[in-house]
């Protein structure tokens, strides 16, 4: 199954993509959020959609984030060894965590809003997971049970703010509109092999990411394993793997950042492609 | 006015306390989250209040924390000099922001559960605050606006998984438990002055932390203003401000880290007093 949220911001409803067409269950669901992940809903709403008689909604219409505003958006850094070598960063020896403030989540083509100061805003394709069960202590063989379903995502990152400003990553991970997340959560029967992915992104056109999730250093059953040990994972939290090399704090013979008028595209096999035009704060 | 809540975990109805008596205001306000903070539900509490003839709640109930779960719980770190010192830090040019997981929080009397493969869980007294408007590149002169009350908080902290768990803190803060969060929110008229208040903290009856806002390296206009540079604050958003000495981290000759049995109390001048029973996870 593929869940999309498509209407206005803040208003957004629920739907299901069958065949390319998009359809809507605002009937059947209320929303994508933690009650939905955490019961027996998406089951359900397999059920109905089987039925048929659904409503086909109009592609004109804007996609949000493919789900509610989760409790936690949990990233992994330097989890593929091109990007640590990049970055002049060691291979770590186990998961680097942080958070990404929920303030950021948008859709997935909505634009990117380049923050106020910011002259480093960078770009990162990853794939992303949304948690089913709630995830406490479990061991890597439990992991896949816990898993709703994997989702694209743009981890947009301030690199002065991220690295330049005084400890702890958060402050250029956190700007709003930094988290596009979408087009579509694709439940876990979608994807043949989650592990071996091609993942790309590309800037005006120019393919700058061409990476595979075959290179995750860290795997999705070691991180929700890894994770669980020091919080608990909540019905909707999504946990965001890392990204491939390529990023514009890795371009030679110097960086490459983001200015308003650049057009960002990425996508992963089977998830779907995201496209963000790139705004400055100041022209909002 | 003072907020509280009150209930079985999960089920917390929203209350007031007047005169050191507890009443329910659960026909007038659903919770105290992002809606609540949002609209002008506090003034009009307020006028509810003044009409008389609620009912008094029990005070033998379990207190909930004071607000529901937040979109972040922001955390700045060393940010008073005495702190930064005792653990070996230098004095911070900007603050240090971290998050800690909003699914730690707790009631303020609930017991503080020591995470599986612990050795190193320590206190930390905080004054915090909530957010009450939505706040994005605000001024210093602007900030106090955007603020709803003061919270006592005790940030608990893990400092093997903080500080030697491979980079960024949020593996050692984010715990189930580690943020107990009242008794009670007080709103901005029922503290004089928030830049003057003693804070302290004991272990097993013993006084460890003994404090000032006074003390604050960033004060609280400051901190709104600052944060929101880089991330936009959502009513009902919980920002800590900090620790003076005394963790466990510090103590000399050697660390003084929690083990079962011991007890936490901790409190701020106009913000009451919470304690915790140190449990261990295995026994739970």
């Amino acid at each position: 199954m593929k869940l999309i949220r498509f209407g206005a911001e803040g208003q957004e409803k629920p739907g299901v993509i069958i065949n390319d067409k998009w359809y809507d269950v605002s009937h059947l669901v209320t929303d994508y959020n933690e009650a939905f992940f955490a019961g027996n809903a998406i089951n359900e709403l397999q059920t109905a959609i089987e039925k048929g008689g659904l409503t086909e909604v109009d592609q004109n219409i804007r996609l949000g984030a493919a789900l509610a505003r989760p409790s936690k958006l949990i990233c992994v850094g330097l989890n593929y060894k091109d990007h640590a070598h990049e970055t002049g960063a060691a291979i770590p020896a186990e998961p680097i965590l942080f958070f990404k403030a929920t303030s950021a989540i948008v859709g997935p083509n909505d634009d990117l809003i380049i923050p106020k100061n910011s002259k480093k805003t960078d770009w990162e394709v990853e794939l992303a997971f949304v948690i089913g069960k709630k995830a406490s202590y479990v061991s890597e063989e439990e992991a896949l049970s816990h898993i709703a379903g994997y989702i694209l995502h743009n981890d947009y990152s301030e690199r002065e703010f991220q690295l330049e400003r005084n400890g702890q990553w958060v402050k250029g991970k956190s700007c709003d509109t930094f988290a596009p997340l979408g087009p579509f959560i694709a439940t876990p029967d979608e994807i043949e092999d989650v592990h071996n992915l091609k993942l790309w992104l590309t800037v005006n056109g120019k393919k700058v990411q061409d990476g595979s999730t075959a290179n995750l250093i860290f795997n999705i059953p070691f991180l929700v394993s890894y994770i669980s040990q020091f919080m608990t994972l909540l019905p909707g939290d999504v946990i965001t793997t890392g990204t491939p090399a390529g990023v514009g704090l890795g371009m030679k013979p110097e960086p490459w950042y983001l200015k308003e008028g650049d057009v960002i595209e990425l996508g992963i096999d089977g998830l779907g492609v995201s496209k963000q035009h790139v705004k400055a704060y100041q022209k909002v």
